[in-house]
């Protein structure tokens, strides 16, 4: 700390943390915010009213609450006309949603796509297309506040640039600077890892509501994660830290696409699934699928099968265990199938594996948010301007439309 | 932010951000601290008289500077006056030292002690009566502000008790109390992993000073890791985070303390590099120097066993660098010896396991501090409370010394 804050500094952090708030927790009491936030209620109601002018938020009566006396004005955050579109790139699937603030999704497209290579001038066509369809729907006086992307790949956070998508075999493309010129909103597109944005997510609104440390596990065609250590997601040095799907489990395993052997994704994964099945369908969800039913079914190769990779994906999530000393670790995208169908298998071996220390305490769950975590994780990013600084990025965008 | 900080608190905060420049830096001038904490002269100038005048640092006149003009004051830790006493439990061997403010160690004395179980009534023993030696042969105006120790196991750091320690034979013992206690100076005794102090101490001042994100991998018995991301330790839920040693890289391998097989301890440090030599020698530092001069001079069984190491420590620093993309990892205690015979095998394995983008800038370095990383990290520890508030910490020493 170098000198006192200004009195603006402190407004300007005020308001976002009252934000935050409501954002976070959906409608909520001027008497609550004040003694959460520790301040008084004239104040509260002074940055209530600074939020409200510009649209953010509005105050009502709180329904019936059974308690005498003058009820508090409950503080709503303004959900129809305060909106972001996320937008998610995955190995089977573009998505995009519009949402609002608060967390509620008003509108969603899905189109699937195709495993393999993609153009990356087609995917930002039919991304642009989806937003736009998306903002014709919404109401005249909503406002677009934030772009964000989930991509199945490494991501350069700052500028938006895919370093290593192998799913979709882009290297290096300046994706987030092409998406900001097509949709040309005014609004610089954000993009982030699948998996870091779907830790977020489970943090925010699912599985892992308020823990400080949290794995979420990642399934597609490979494994990412997305690790929230002391409350912030793990970087490292330039951004690409959460690669667990490379962690090599098998030094004599499955050949992988990133020239090893033996990495946790393609012996836990979807494609480990597939092989230990001896299937030839193609791969994706589906296939997964229809391995976990053939399992319940009875049938004793897709069992083993399940069983096998189970035991992978225990030693990998040992290892985590280890490493990390999370208090939970979320399974999503198809690898929520595959722990529910292996979950006694994967127990058993964190239970072997992990230290007793690390481990007694840690918590296994499948994603709450299902297949939209990474979809509602973009959306937490593209709200990250608002949440910030609320009344000057309004005013930002405010003018930009005028 | 909740309010605005009071004028005393701010105080607080730069008396403690001028003492940790002075205790990294070694003396600054009056300028230099001027520019570097954005505060005019004469703040720095009332600063610095508040900590000389309760001895933590003394203002001189610098060495000849060459330039022209009235030199600016020289800000010195008062190092010979303020010290601390550091601790290191070990598996060979007990360690203790004197380390004046400013990082200098005034004073170390070290006992071998032989592998295995060990009463902790004896370790407490024998550690408070080095520290009653070196403390005895410190001038009598000296101030001892902080006792800190670093521990070769699992440690729950806000109350000092051992959870695990493998290599010394303890489970849940109450050591930081009972040191605390036998010690009797009046001060907590506080209690880290030794990893993890060593990840501080080379971040503070040695191979990685003032980096971000950071591993140090130190080699004892076993193997753990202080993990330093976004420049924070990283804890976990319980502070147990950093249990490398345990991730599995060798499903089919060597059987571990642990109960598992193939835990990377096993396979890649001192207990992998005398089972892969195929020696008898009792383990420890002196059958690893005694195998990397065989290898040395020739002896091909020697070469072979640290080659088939080094690929399994490559493993585990590539499954390492895919999960953290940290910017150097540092090889400490006998993995200092390990890496630096085997550190082609090291590379070459991270090259080919190891993503590009998580790698492309990584650094693989040997400690700077050498077999005092640990001890030296324990006095970083120990000077936790008078770095964090100078004036009130010496204060309450000086009054419970009255």
């Amino acid at each position: 700390m170098r000198a006192a804050p200004s009195p603006d500094e402190i407004r300007k952090s005020n308001l976002a943390v009252l934000l935050r708030h409501v954002h976070r927790d959906g409608p909520v009491s001027r008497a609550t915010l004040a003694e959460r936030m520790g301040l008084n209620r004239s104040t509260i109601l002074a940055l209530t009213a600074d939020l409200a002018a510009v649209g953010l938020v509005r105050e009502e009566l709180p329904g019936q609450t059974g308690k005498a006396g003058r009820p508090s004005l409950v503080v709503r955050p303004e959900s129809e006309r305060v909106y972001v579109v996320a937008l998610d790139v995955g190995a089977d699937r573009l998505a995009a949603a519009r949402v609002g603030l608060g967390g509620s999704v008003l509108d969603q497209v899905e189109t699937a796509r195709p495993r393999g290579a993609f153009d990356p001038d087609d995917v930002i066509a039919a991304l642009a297309s989806m937003a736009r369809e998306m903002i014709g729907r919404a109401a005249p006086e909503a406002v677009c506040v934030g772009v964000g992307v989930a991509f199945c790949g490494m991501v350069r956070e700052e500028d938006g640039v895919v370093r290593y998508g192998p799913n979709i075999g882009w290297v290096d493309v300046p994706f987030g600077a092409s998406l900001t010129r097509e949709l040309d909103l005014g609004l610089r597109v954000a993009v982030g890892n699948n998996a870091n944005l779907g830790a977020l997510a489970e943090r925010e609104r699912g599985a892992g509501a308020g823990l400080s440390d949290l794995i979420y596990l990642h399934g597609d065609v490979g494994i990412g994660a997305g690790i929230i250590m002391g409350g912030r997601l793990l970087g490292g040095e330039g951004g690409y830290a959460g690669e667990v799907g490379h962690m090599i489990v098998n030094r004599n395993g499955r050949p992988c696409a990133c020239g090893s052997h033996g990495c946790l994704e393609v012996e836990a994964g979807e494609l480990g699934l597939i092989a230990a099945a001896g299937r030839d369908d193609p791969a994706g969800r589906a296939a997964v699928e229809a391995i976990v039913e053939a399992a319940a079914r009875g049938d004793s190769t897709a069992r083993d099968a399940l069983h096998q990779v189970g035991d992978w994906l225990g030693y990998g999530v040992a290892n985590l265990v280890n490493v990390f000393n999370p208090s939970m670790v979320v399974f999503g995208g198809v690898l929520r199938e595959i722990y529910l169908a292996s979950a006694a298998q994967v127990r058993s071996r964190v239970a072997v594996d992990a230290l007793l220390a690390v481990r007694e305490r840690v918590r296994l769950r499948t994603s709450a948010l299902g297949g939209d975590a990474t979809l509602l994780g973009a959306a937490e990013l593209a709200f990250t301007d608002v949440l910030t600084d609320p009344v000057q990025t309004l005013a930002r965008i405010s003018a930009a439309r005028a």
